[in-house]
């Protein structure tokens, strides 16, 4: 007997999804729709965050699933993760293009040379809203927030730990270097804590994000040399290839350098974040504990809802 | 003296809502972040109106701020707004056309026709991936739904009450003529009443959608002379300008016929759905009763959060 491939696994695990009810197909891989238990668990994960986010004084703020384009690319992600971003278009004409759309649209041809570009581009993390936020002096010497939203990168998977559209919810440090660090050796103990407490089998291990073509490899290089990408990585396909369900990102000064912030002495704020990937969590707890909640173990369920 | 322009008294408002830290700006009009506070009566609103959906038995799903451009182009929703879809675009090549965008994007160019258009578009109404699940026979005569997403509309506007992304909270009927009357008609009760009870000053018309050009003329007066759309206007702006925080639409067999969705007898269902505006409720609270929620009144406060 062979073993099935990763996709076959992948593929396996989004269909256990889709018979339990827990996930609704729409004909586009990793566009679902989740049911109201999904939910239940996706709650109880933001709660069992925000926990930690009130210790730390965290403010929240809410953030649409755009961002403005002058945002996007301040950020220069189209030299990064081109093949991940989504840049909104629309209908920008008059009467009579809109004429030229119709027989477009009759004739059942390509109508995407009538479109523009717009100025929003959908949010590719869940952090970068706030940063432009913070533009200014720094009134305290650290700040810590918390947001949640939808995120969308574009890679198109059978996998349903990646999907187009998926919800983070991020803490984000900016201060002074010492506070910042401090923040993020606390999560470095909490996340994996947290995921180990849902009974989850997690391990902390150096990453790279997924930079495009060959100089992409130089960054990915030394993304990793220099330690500033943790994820907590679960393996619910396996040992060989575990999922991130969490990372912990040390930015050193280069948002505030992008977005000229300062801390109360005037140098460069340093910044940090830790994103949950909220689907990707439900997807292993699901697969870990199976599609019924009712049957979840008690400590779980006493972490997520109690 | 003479009285300040709509415009202005949109600008005002908007203004009003930064200073009070309710709104963020992003430095485009129609994208905000919104504070704690604000959030708070989001949530508030969002109780008030799962109370209706819970006594109708309504299931609850929810789903990502993207639809298939499948479902979008059945819908036809190019032929009516084209002007306010957000299609999604990314760029599609390989390292080639990778070095070209990088060209392009250090000679400061336009990149959109490096970009190509993906097989999603951002949802422009709440209840548009309802319809597509629900294809097939229905086991009952009657069916509600209730979700609450992101929604699109490319409308720049300053008016605080007309974003580009905003939240709907969503209730969709669908099944047998009489069921869906029935639910409607108490709805077109529930709706004002709730508003009312708000303390917000509401009254209910007949209106249309902005379908776009000299075609869209005629299917806005079509609609009208159905009484298809009803709208729940509160005159945040002043009484010649009242603003929508909630509509009733019923759509006769429409949905039913694009997705195949079929009564237990074998006829095409009938649907209806009530959006709520939760963001242009959301401010409309805050004009009428001031942006400190602290002092609102007490019968306000109780609807919303006890």
């Amino acid at each position: 007997m062979t073993q099935a491939t990763l996709v076959e696994r992948h593929a396996a695990m989004r269909d256990r999804l889709f018979e339990a009810g827990l996930l609704i197909p729409s004909g586009v891989d990793g566009v679902y729709g989740r049911s109201a238990e999904f939910e239940h668990v996706v709650d109880g994960l933001k709660r069992a965050v925000h926990v930690f986010a009130e210790v730390d004084g965290a403010e929240n703020y809410e953030f649409p699933p755009v961002i403005p384009r002058a945002t996007f690319e301040r950020i220069g992600y189209l030299r990064n993760f081109p093949q991940l971003a989504g840049p909104v278009f629309s209908f920008q004409g008059g009467e009579r293009d809109f004429q030229a759309l119709l027989k477009t649209l009759d004739a059942e041809q390509s109508y995407s040379e009538h479109l523009s570009q717009t100025e929003v581009v959908l949010v590719p993390a869940c952090c970068y809203p706030v940063y432009p936020m913070l533009t200014g002096t720094m009134a305290t010497n650290h700040k810590v927030v918390q947001t949640s939203q939808y995120c969308f990168r574009h890679e198109p998977s059978v996998d349903p730990m990646r999907l187009l559209a998926f919800r983070q919810m991020e803490n984000v440090s900016v201060g002074t270097p010492d506070h910042v660090h401090e923040w993020r050796s606390r999560w470095l103990e909490r996340a994996p804590q947290l995921l180990c407490d849902l009974g989850l089998e997690v391990r902390s291990d150096v990453a790279n994000d997924p930079f495009f073509g060959r100089a992409g490899r130089l960054m990915s290089a030394s993304q990793r040399e220099l330690q500033l990408k943790i994820e907590l990585l679960v393996p619910v396909f396996g040992d060989e290839d575990p999922t991130a369900c969490a990372s912990i990102n040390y930015h050193e000064d280069h948002f505030a350098e992008l977005f000229g912030i300062h801390t109360p002495d005037g140098e460069r704020a340093h910044s940090s974040c830790i994103g949950f990937g909220l689907e990707r969590c439900t997807v292993a707890l699901f697969a870990a504990h199976g599609t019924s909640i009712s049957t979840w173990p008690a400590l779980v369920r006493q972490r997520l809802w109690e």
